[in-house]
């Protein structure tokens, strides 16, 4: 369906960072960034917004914090139409150290939260538009909330001057018919407002998922070069820009720059789908035990691993 | 959702027996068959059921041919709750080679015809209930086939004792509103008949897409042991386990034969998604050109791959 409002949002930097402490060449990032640029591709999400005070430099690579000097760097001042989002987590990053837009080449500023901390998320993401920034707030592990708390946190950002809110699988652990439930109750919720899809692939579900989330209407989707990211990945951005017939997107530079990055990174680093993610996924729980297990000698042992995540459950 | 119509179909030997020429050794199919009777799954489609006068034997293994003997060299007299299934090519198979059910340890024999092999497969499968066994016809490629064929071989079914029909994504090319579609248009079609989905993962869809046909109303569910199938694969066994909540269903024998045969085969043959695949399936094209190319040394050339698919058409 051709729908001029969808923007893509390509967050290999930032979501696949997670799996090397953002240890990433400015070759591969700029690569990376040539590639987004050349596919039409709407954002890139480079990386997060932290603060110094919360990370260490020696394990975390500059686009755990994106500095305006390590962005420059790849980007110049980058005169495309590839806009630059920076993911910000709650209790991470100082609002007084984010620089007003018209001193910085990020466009967005993304706030993640759990739904406790929606009232902080609101205050940070108002912070960062009175700065001149976009912004939106993608609500984490929604696959936890209960009803009450979720209408209420909705009830907020309703009340709220934030214009886009996420739909998020953190753990990979819904289906299509959840996916719709959410997208309706978020419409529903947040009338005038954009809503996004952030999928995660532990059940292979993470591009399906974002399917039926623009069959819903939403209009921002988070995607990932080959899936690259957390545990077992993301929606991939190579099938979401094949299956999206918007003529703004162009496939080859995306098949190319995988081709020539992606591949030789997957020799390293073993992101995707995964008996582990699956396992973590199905019972709807973080995929941190997984990817510690993906991390062991016993990596293979599935039915051991399946054991222990299922001895509090009756499960065969 | 609890449906207990719902039977999942096994089809690791048959469908990944076409990445290897059924070359498998008795062990691996023998610890296939138990951990599919232990999981409580319904039927193991175990190879073809194809003449000797069409295949080479040298060239082929025995789940090629299922010769009785084989079978029960593996099954014995199968006296449990699983049951077995074949395939049958039109044109690849005598009739007559077909032996009495009560000569026989198969259950189940599975016409696959293309559109235009609809009356002959009509006939060989009622030939089939004639001889006892259960049946069902998959119509393959169907998302190559128009609108004014497609009802008139849905005419021809409903006509005929046959009492299953597959919707089958051969080239993995579809998405759920297909499904839908599809799924809706046969339910329609043929009413008081079941109908089965097999879909083929070329965009990571084949999971997703069961589901959407699972709550259209399909029973006959195929997958294969981590999707081990022709090119990209199929919907995985382990993934339609985990979803179903079934209390027939067991995971755990499921996941200890995918962590002792299907991770050590998976050394050696590389099926499952790769971006040739995707190429193939949003063309809507046969998988075959992706499969030559990914034995062929330019393999992680994807460009060259892409530019060779896509020349006659105006893709960037």
């Amino acid at each position: 369906m051709y729908r001029k409002e969808i923007k893509v949002i390509d967050c290999t930097i930032r979501d696949g960072g997670l799996m090397n402490n953002w240890q990433f060449s400015d070759e591969f990032v700029k690569a990376v960034y040539h590639a987004l640029v050349e596919a039409g591709v709407d954002y890139m999400e480079i990386g997060y917004k932290s603060s110094e005070k919360s990370y260490s430099r020696t394990e975390n690579g500059p686009w755990k914090f994106c500095d305006e000097k390590d962005l420059r760097r790849i980007v110049g001042d980058n005169k495309t139409n590839l806009k630059l989002s920076c993911m910000a987590d709650i209790g991470r990053i100082e609002p007084t150290d984010i620089a007003p837009k018209k001193d910085s080449v990020i466009d967005m500023i993304r706030v993640a939260c759990y739904v406790h901390q929606m009232d902080k998320a609101i205050a940070l993401a108002e912070h960062c538009m009175d700065k001149g920034y976009e912004t939106t707030i993608n609500l984490m592990a929604v696959s936890k909330v209960n009803e009450r708390d979720l209408d209420e946190a909705l009830n907020d950002v309703a009340k709220s001057r934030v214009p886009t809110l996420y739909v998020v699988d953190s753990f990979g652990s819904m289906y299509c018919e959840q996916i719709e439930l959410l997208a309706r109750k978020y419409f529903k919720a947040l009338p005038g407002k954009t809503i996004g899809i952030h999928a995660h692939n532990n059940m292979q579900l993470a591009f399906s998922n974002t399917i039926t989330a623009i069959i819903e209407g939403c209009n921002m989707l988070d995607s990932t070069l080959l899936g690259f990211g957390r545990g077992a990945g993301n929606c991939h951005t190579e099938t979401l820009i094949a299956f999206l017939k918007n003529p703004k997107f162009k496939l080859r530079p995306i098949i190319k720059v995988i081709q020539e990055q992606i591949i030789p990174l997957q020799q390293k680093i073993d992101w995707g789908y995964h008996i582990p993610y699956l396992i973590t996924g199905m019972l709807n729980e973080h995929p941190k035990s997984a990817m510690e297990w993906m991390e062991s000698p016993e990596k293979y042992d599935f039915v051991k691993f399946y054991n222990q995540m299922t001895e509090s459950y009756a499960l065969e």
